[in-house]
């Protein structure tokens, strides 16, 4: 392989485009890759070989080798750097769609499968409160009282906003206990926290331009971007939470961010402080946006707590989204954005055009739970409730599988993740065990937004668990851990991925 | 002005786009409008002169003009065709952003100014039916018993289609009483017509492709579009409703079309049924899918009733929505699409990704009102009430306002069309006045989705106006239409362009 040839070629053909040296080395690798001049198995030249042969520093050649194996197209082994055979990670974004996703525009097509009804009920699953403890009679009470107070006015189209009773009540709120910095004029109702990433995505980007995710990642924001056109950039998690590099503030500048700083989803990394000052100082210089995605830290067991990014300086460039899916349940179908003051007249114009304008009574409803001091009691007694149950999780993990697997992100939320320790275990074959006893566990490193992520291991949700049956399911899960097939299934690629994972 | 040099010269550049002959004319003259070239009073070259000039025939010249001329670019008097000054219709498209919309995406800051808080209630204000006429007390019983049916595992995440007995509901309503052809399983519930238009724009088309909007159209459906960065057509509408003439086909080929055809939005025509049948055969060659709006239909009055295009042929390709908002009341935000067989399978996939899933006790309620025939019960008195006040409205028209004004599109719904006869009145000069004494009548041409629209007058909702009130209200009306000053803000283009207006 002529190195030289190919990349003054490809040079030659993308000049126009006034990449720097190592986003042109590392697309023109790419695409060599993709078009079969570099097949499956060969072994790329040495970083040290390559920069002498094309008069580069090492680090640009450093660079594109990274990006590429971040990407899933290469791996890393004692002796150099393999281009991997097709590999699962794009094949999911390149391989023809599956017969059922006919007819869908491109945009829709590469979704992530979703769960089907299975995945969505089982010890374990994540996101999903402890539904028997909810005040169920004193809300339907709550809800009686608003529909009997309606006017027949008040069956018509609403504030596009949502309710000012609502808007005010959850502004308060969020001031006392989020650290988040607004007036009610900031606050927009939405149905649930795939429609605030709808309209973040759509209100505040267009077509082509790019989005981070963080990877591994939240597969809604995912769908969110997707469905917006906006150009994905996965952005890698480490025990901090979101590590954008200067490289990707460079090279791939993004117009909106999406993190979730307080509880990584799914890792369940908190986001420190000095990250989160770096992050809005960047993201105002940049002139982008942050999504901070609050969805699940009102439920924070042990460490300070950190004030959300929303409020961390004046004016940050955040939109700050939070959701009654998990504090109240899910179907109330009830969550806001919080925008920036600038913003917040722009939007309210927008969604004047656009939103769905209603559901008068369920917000009047809200409001008297949150105003009467319900909310924050049915919040305490979750607190103490879920932390039980996170505390019976951990000892029996400990117990049953410490020997191979770690507890991280266990701090704050509704779930934690149980890192794989070593390149033996392969998540998604576990969890596909583990679905087959009715135990859902998604698999970490299938949670990627963009090629591998470096993660391994399982997502375990606890908040509907009682304490005393932690210890039997854990049981279960620790014999498919033990079992000698569990790293048979294994896919070279991944575990690759995860030795290379950047920690910076 | 050479405009035989003016016309090589762009033809050579844009060459490689394979335009025939007409469509490269018609791009040729428009930017030269755009970028002054043809500056604003220009005549053009006689269309018989520029043929012979061009060597081409006079119907390629003649396509070019009128193109020109439904864009609002250019205006015909008896003397030929001018260049326009800055026309509103395209100034709407073009002027830089106000500062309200700083900070959103383009896709959104060119969205129709939306009605301020003040448009949306008062007499003649469009889409509200008549809530002092619902059920209220039945309603809440049926909604208070589906809350104390559920158990708490029906809190959780529900299924992303909707409730199966209301799919099952709405299925069997749509068969028996709209001619649709469908079963439960093609029914997908949303949480209003918007959602279902967002849903529509963005599952089954990608940024760039084209979609066909009714002009004049609905101002939901364009912002659906905009949002889905979709490359906006605007489809003539006349008195039989959208009009697209071979050469739409030909020249913007669609990958959606949008339509009202069973009380067009705003006009009021009712699409006749050989252009319904017509619709289905072209957009099933052109592989183009018809999202079919039938937004208020339920409420027919005169006339033999029309099947929905729907079920109009074996698998036709439409996505057909409906809403509760009319039936019901606006802020009960239940509406559904049905898709054709082929696609539902894929639209579950991606709503399982992307839906909003939840709101059960609501479905069971509205599920109960189908099935305990409350319903059609409620559907009967109302359109027993409305044919009244239409009957009211209509006779106070043609006492006051029959000189100078027509009724067009009453058959259906719960709004009709005041046409203005001649060239004289400015309707949204007159809508503007209207408004300070307290009327709400939406102007037609400022519901253009292109260009201009070629229609002039005012939309009246009258569904929740008592009959009585009919006459004093319509006499505050004829005051403004007979006044002196009416025609006075009268801006030339709109009404050439109605002059011109295509009747195909």
């Amino acid at each position: 392989m002529d190195y030289a040839l190919l990349i003054s070629t490809y040079t030659d053909q993308h000049r126009h485009r006034g990449w720097p040296r190592q986003r042109l080395l590392h697309e023109c690798l790419r695409a060599a890759i993709r078009n079969g001049t570099l097949a499956a198995g060969t072994r790329l030249v040495a970083t040290r070989a390559l920069a002498a042969e094309l008069g580069v520093a090492r680090n640009t050649v450093l660079y594109a080798y990274e990006q590429l194996a971040s990407e899933g197209f290469v791996t890393t082994d004692r002796r150099g750097t393999v281009v991997v055979a097709m590999a699962p990670a794009h094949a999911v974004a390149e391989a023809p769609p599956p017969a059922t996703h006919a007819g869908l525009s491109r945009r829709m097509r590469d979704l992530r499968t979703p769960p089907d009804a299975a995945h969505m009920m089982g010890a374990f699953v994540t996101g999903v409160p402890a539904l028997d403890h909810f005040p169920l009679t004193l809300w339907r009470r709550m809800l009686e009282r608003a529909w009997r107070s309606l006017s027949a006015a008040q069956l018509n189209y609403a504030d596009a906003a949502g309710e000012a009773v609502l808007r005010d009540a959850i502004a308060d709120h969020l001031r006392a206990s989020r650290g988040v910095v607004c007036d009610a004029s900031q606050v927009f109702i939405t149905d649930g926290t795939q429609s605030s990433l709808d309209l973040c995505c759509r209100a505040f980007a267009d077509d082509g331009d790019t989005i981070w995710l963080e990877n591994p990642g939240y597969g809604g924001a995912l769908a969110a971007a997707r469905g917006a056109g906006l150009n994905v950039a996965g952005i890698d998690v480490d025990d901090d939470g979101i590590a954008p590099g200067a490289d990707d503030w460079l090279l791939r500048p993004p117009r909106l961010v999406y993190t979730t700083p307080s509880h990584q989803y799914p890792t369940g990394s908190v986001l420190s402080l000095r990250r989160r000052l770096a992050l809005i100082e960047s993201a105002r210089e940049a002139g982008a946006l942050v999504i901070e995605d609050d969805y699940d830290s009102e439920f924070r067991y042990d460490g300070a707590p950190l004030s959300a990014i929303q409020g961390l300086a004046p004016d940050a460039p955040v939109l700050y989204l939070g959701t009654f899916s998990k504090t109240m349940f899910p179907s109330l179908r009830l969550a806001f954005v919080v925008a920036p003051k600038a913003l917040a007249g722009p939007l309210a114009q927008m969604r004047a055009q656009s939103a769905s304008r209603g559901r008068v009574a369920e917000q009047l409803a809200l409001a008297e739970f949150l105003r009467s001091g319900q909310f924050a009691l049915h919040l305490r007694r979750m607190r103490r409730l879920y932390r039980q149950r996170r505390d019976a999780l951990i000892e029996a993990l400990q117990r049953h599988v410490g020997d191979i697997a770690q507890v991280h992100g266990a701090s704050a939320g509704m779930h934690l993740a149980l890192r794989f320790q070593g390149m033996v275990l392969d998540d998604a074959a576990i969890s596909a065990q583990a679905r087959e006893r009715s135990i859902v566990a998604h698999a970490l490193s299938v949670q990627r937004t963009q090629g591998a992520c470096g993660w391994n291991g399982l997502m375990l949700g606890y908040a509907q668990i009682p304490a005393e049956q932690m210890d039997g399911l854990v049981r279960t899960l620790a014999a498919l851990l033990h079992a000698p097939s569990s790293g048979a299934a294994g896919d070279g690629l991944r575990v690759h991925a995860a030795q290379q994972r950047r920690t910076t």
